[in-house]
């Protein structure tokens, strides 16, 4: 178990060798074995293996190539549709269209997520999270055909390795823990606790090929840009209304 | 490692045994090894063990005792503070207070959690999520000093267990997988779905002590009531608003 969580790498190279559906099914199950809200599952997880789908998940993904190569994409969704469902059939009155229910459904998805994540791994297989769900979260839905109340909040390509990546750094544990209460970072911790990433030889080619002075310049003028964060910011509110979780802002208005 | 996922249960009832550091510090560094979007990290792990502070956390959680029973409790945060930090030490412009990053944190915060849950049942702990962080978040970032920037997402009792509960029930791998795309559900479907659950004798009993015909009824009438779910819903989003992460709405106005 801990030897698993702590040879986490990200895979981004995949070989074709198909995920057998005995092992498919057991990571699957094993990410229901996940803590759930009230035991209400309130997700849903979508794996596709046609390689037409898989081709426009690839253009939903930025175009990043592992979601073509790895045999497995599997799109974990905030879901109260089935649940919404299953209460209209029994006489009861459900009211999960809302945001409560959305961030509700995203924490039993992204747990969900992180069990099969894991499974997969324990059984050899390698995994890649792809950021870019969320941006184009819309298009995701026009591919799997999501009704109201169903949306993606992340997916994982799934596949035999084809590289073996060393592990990835990461900030000294004092960075990201606090004790009792949270205690603000001063420009000394800052200093203190981003000193061993940024003296990686590996930041020093990202300067040199980025052109910057900082590698922090590299996230916030290349990666994670002011004009694309509150462009899919809006943009993943909107969905939310589409998908029906903001209906308590029509309810605000009467 | 699947062995570890496959026997979760939920502890409600704790020794007062403490955690030894060793222990701790693996588990909370187990939940680094999490992926993270662009290994940005933006997330915050506040481990609280002082009785005073875990009595006012306890006030938060409804009340529930295994937060006041349970040596440790864990309070997962979405949050872009430290990075937005680095960035401005670092003579970068950061642009993260935005509804996006709070979201992208929150995925962080998440995946993180669901490690450091999993790498302490490893260890012969039990864990408990506690669901009304969400609810109360406001009074948690009082409790806990979480500045702009932060917001709980999850938090987790920690703890050596005092009870043995079973596993608990989950519907069937077909009630929440999809595959290719998503097939929405026939009453059929859902009847089949919820056909096990619906028979056991534990919820034969909760109809009798509830007087109710459904358990769909359970849930929507004494469980997760629509006027709980829309206070909330506005309630989280204020929260987000008072954290900073809604700062677009306001440009929009210009």
């Amino acid at each position: 178990m801990l030897d698993t969580i702590f040879n986490h790498r990200t895979i981004r190279k995949y070989k074709s060798t198909p995920i057998e559906d005995s092992v498919l099914e057991e990571i699957l199950k094993a990410g229901t074995r996940a803590s759930t809200t009230g035991n209400t599952q309130v997700y849903s997880m979508v794996v596709t293996k046609e390689k037409e789908l898989k081709e426009k998940l690839w253009e939903t993904q930025f175009k990043q190539d592992m979601v073509k190569e790895a045999p497995v994409v599997i799109t974990f969704c905030a879901d109260v549709n089935r649940y919404t469902k299953w209460c209209q059939y029994r006489k009861a009155d459900p009211h999960y269209h809302n945001f409560l229910w959305f961030f509700t459904a995203s924490i039993d998805a992204l747990l969900a997520s992180q069990n099969v994540a894991l499974a997969a791994e324990a059984n050899g297989l390698g995994i890649c999270y792809m950021g870019p769900t969320i941006y184009l979260a819309r298009k995701i839905i026009d591919v799997l055909d999501l009704p109201k109340g169903v949306v993606p909040v992340a997916t994982l390509v799934v596949g035999y390795p084809d590289e073996d990546p060393p592990l990835t750094d990461r900030l000294p544990l004092e960075g990201v823990v606090h004790y009792e209460t949270y205690k603000d970072y001063t420009k000394e911790d800052i200093d203190r606790i981003y000193a061993e990433k940024e003296a990686m030889e590996e930041t020093r080619e990202l300067l040199e090929i980025n052109q910057k002075e900082t590698l922090a310049q590299i996230f916030t003028d290349n990666r994670y840009k002011k004009d694309d964060n509150l462009h899919f910011s809006r943009e993943l509110l909107d969905v939310l209304r589409q998908q029906g979780f903001m209906d308590h802002e029509k309810e605000e208005d009467r």
